[in-house]
């Protein structure tokens, strides 16, 4: 069989089916943002690792090699935070092609450096090799969080409310904007292009550097009022999916709520599609999605973090986008998928 | 500065002193063959990472998929063993070529299964991706130990016996079998090639499906009778090597009485270099490479484990082989590095 034919999430699906026998200290195997992993009778280990890849995740005349470094660190923490855990221990693995100079390599581990540092994170080993073909990128990062905490995708019940920590859309809109200005007129120094404006600079930013939301996932964790958390890393149509799916329920969500920027909307007409495309299929905006109760509100209004409500879960296995004259749409799955490419979207990231 | 300049194991010195400032929970950190982690007070978190790239280091023309991912279990696995402990949890991260048939990936988690499951370690997590470049396969494998039984390279003092728990040299001498018998004509099911000797298939099979030393190195660990321990992956020159270096030690080693199967004696006449040359730098045998006191030895044979006297720890920082006359000759590390490939051995693994 073709992978094509399976794709991405369907191979996840057959690799769980090979694996099913879970151990008792695996509290959370394949399938959620990081594994759940208990050593202790009061606290969990949380596991989460991710590979980037030359041409497919990065091309390297739109990011200079610091930035990547803080990248390839920030979609791994986005997964400990959208579990509610507290980053510990980084590994990090390097194919490198020999042509790379040692100081690009260098550059790489500091942005790496600075990302995890800042959130206390130790790199405590790794792997590098040669590589014949490109520069292979693998990160594990390890977290902790208390035992009770732990929140997974699986826990939206119908009633909940959707909501996200921020605006979403802008890194795909940059990654447009990089893949539109041609290459190597906007690689520079960390992806600022001369000749272009502040916002679409700053879209630009959201795509190279993006903020993993780690104290936002540790209070919606520990506040006891999440039911089921993700990390936008596919765009809010899959990784709501992801939520349904797992927790067999269907969803609706209001299109006129979604958040945007305002650097977004200022280059609204610059773009190929609206910001809600972006929003809907982009992904890498790494906000946190997640739902809760309508009685605990007050409660996560009182935490002070930047929410916003975006729709509800219902019964079923719908998920419709519904726009501000009420009509219906089913809201399809259609973020990225590596066995099988959207039509003229083959490639991924920056 | 080239990559080349600096080599594989100066690239690593260079990120150590990168990230040289390490949290209170990291008890080892970069430069074993595991990191090891504090988590609770009596029991330590054991993390380690390997790489696997296409045509670096491994060729599917050797190769089958099911043994492909039983070696990439044992790799890692091999790192824990060194270590004394017991592989707990695997996250398994693969990029993958658009054409490589599902089945095929079946086969190489059914191969990482067999191994891992015997070792009761459970598959808890990973990443898929499309790659455009090859097959890569990134491996992490979480452990655990008691607190008190971690070893170490570090260790080794001067008097120190050094064992090694099996023979060497086999794996280096099947790869070059697989390689000079061509590609193709070895490769057919699981690394058995039509019209080879029983002896030559063995070795083959030392290289293909190598047998991580996992009850041997928790044997060592837990009998305090080991000062420092690591696996032979690189080959016992570079590997004795890490432990001088990072013990602060010499070492003499006794050419003749390093341990060699019947196979490779056997095939000897066939093979283009002497035992002793593949058992010095041909790496991946995957036996654990250890020094114990002299006074410990008893203990040590009591344990009933297959050990081999080959040597000892010396002051100061030479590294000598000394053969049956009493020539003493300077042991240089000749294993793969990946940056600075030996002439002639440009390509490592299956």
């Amino acid at each position: 069989m073709k992978i094509s034919a399976l794709g991405e999430f369907g191979l996840i699906r057959h690799i769980q089916k090979l694996f099913s026998r879970k151990a008792a200290s695996t509290l959370i195997g394949i399938g959620d943002d990081a594994a759940a992993l208990r050593l202790s009778p009061a606290s969990v280990l949380l596991a989460t690792t991710d590979m980037l890849l030359e041409d497919v995740h990065f091309d390297l005349s739109f990011t200079d090699f610091y930035t990547l470094g803080w990248k390839s660190a920030a979609v791994n923490l986005s997964d400990i935070a959208a579990m509610g855990g507290i980053p510990r221990f980084c590994l990090v693995s390097l194919g490198i092609p020999p042509a790379i100079a040692v100081e690009r390599i260098t550059e790489f581990y500091k942005g790496f450096h600075a990302l995890t540092r800042a959130h206390k994170a130790s790199l405590v080993g790794g792997d590098t090799c040669l590589s014949r073909k490109g520069l292979v990128i693998s990160i594990t990062v390890l977290g902790e969080i208390e035992k009770a905490a732990v929140i997974t995708r699986s826990g939206a019940r119908p009633g909940d409310r959707v909501f996200v920590t921020g605006p979403l859309g802008d890194s795909a809109a940059g990654l447009e904007i990089l893949k539109t200005g041609g290459k190597g007129q906007g690689a520079g120094v960390r992806g600022q292009g001369a000749g272009r404006g502040r916002a679409e600079n700053k879209l630009i930013q959201k795509h190279l550097r993006p903020v993993p939301r780690i104290a936002e996932g540790r209070k919606l964790a520990l506040s006891g009022c999440v039911n089921a958390m993700i990390d936008i890393s596919d765009g809010l149509s899959s990784d709501l999916a992801h939520i349904c799916e797992q927790s067999r329920v269907g969803a609706e969500i209001y299109a006129d709520t979604i958040p945007f920027s305002r650097d977004i909307l200022r280059e609204a007409g610059k773009l190929k599609k609206p910001p809600l495309e972006y929003a809907l299929s982009g992904g890498e905006d790494y906000e946190i999605l997640f739902t809760a109760s309508p009685a605990k509100i007050n409660k996560l209004r009182s935490l002070r973090l930047s929410i916003i409500e975006i729709g509800k879960i219902i019964r079923g296995k719908d998920i419709s986008l519904i726009d501000r004259a009420g009509k219906r749409t089913p809201l399809r799955p259609r973020g990225y998928d590596h066995f099988r490419p959207i039509k003229g979207r083959a490639k991924r990231g920056i």
